[in-house]
């Protein structure tokens, strides 16, 4: 069965999921899709401005340190980033564009390292490029693919499935018409999708 | 150590969590603090006039179907509650005066399974009462006790140390200065009392 990953890069929990899922996922014998997507849109919908995290500073302080307590427990780095949250689009437009690829394990790895370990900006075309597992020239043609039109109407119809799915956080899991919300719901998404 | 259980007979969340705890948490010879607070007034300071679960219907569909799967993991009976939340004031008032009676795990149970099994007002005096394992002479004397001015007294107490702790849903355990928040991290904020 396949098991769709709903993941948005400024988001704090998608992290943790992001750096481990293609490792239990394919010891799972399960097949993986990648499902980047932008909660923005889905947070002014709730009538939201900014991250939940930053509006109730009592829910945010206590995710800071539950995210801590999760990165040490799995030995996993982690530094709160300066800016929160950062800006995914375009990471975000490379990540569906080719979502597909065989790079695209890394690349998203390798940007929520650049915002959760090493605090740069995800937002910033040459931090995004820097990320891709590539040569410098096959990186240039990506982003430039990632930004038509044709690209952006890709990551926009994501985000609108997102929706339509009943999703409402980051990072969230589908398996047929389940939804798991949550990285301590990996697990138990995996579980379903073996059924 | 002590674990401090803070919980609100009307979350959804605090019942699969009632439920285990007594047993998980004797089993760690970890003492066990039950702490009854209500989360009306912390929703309301949050400009919420209802549960978050109503505001956000997508956030609702999924966490009744999450707890619907949590439940049937666990072979514990759940049924939707006709009304939500449900006003569990007296019995946190009862929970809450008589916390260290070698009869509150069992009330605290009843009043749970009251609400998410038996779909029963909570709110009801006489449904409180039944949920003691009492005497009816005695269930009355209860009743009455916390019903007075100092019982009343005590709750708003629990409620405003609850925000102090930086606690903004339920179920939430606080071990030593840690906060742990949601049924999934309870195993977690055991392990952390063995430390």
């Amino acid at each position: 069965m396949k098991l769709e990953f709903w993941f948005e890069f400024g988001s704090t929990y998608s992290y943790p999921s992001a750096m481990r899922i293609e490792e239990l996922v394919t010891q799972s014998g399960v097949s993986l899709v990648w499902k980047p997507f932008l909660l923005g849109p889905i947070f002014k919908s709730q009538g939201w401005s900014d991250s939940p995290f930053n509006l109730y500073p009592a829910k945010g302080n206590y995710m800071w340190r539950d995210l801590e307590r999760i990165c040490r427990n799995r030995e996993l780095e982690f530094r709160k980033p300066t800016v929160f949250p950062r800006n995914g689009l375009l990471a975000a437009r490379v990540a569906c564009r080719f979502s597909e690829q065989d790079w695209i394990a890394e690349f998203v790895r390798n940007v929520f390292c650049a915002n959760f370990q090493l605090d740069k900006d995800i937002s910033n075309r040459n931090v995004v490029k820097s990320c891709l597992p590539l040569s410098v020239e096959e990186s240039e043609s990506i982003l430039s693919e990632s930004e038509t039109e044709h690209s952006k109407a890709l990551l926009r119809n994501n985000s609108n499935m997102a929706v339509e799915l009943g999703i409402f956080g980051a990072p969230s899991f589908i398996v047929g018409n389940e939804l798991f919300w949550g990285d301590d719901r990996l697990e138990q998404a995996i579980e379903w999708s073996k059924q």
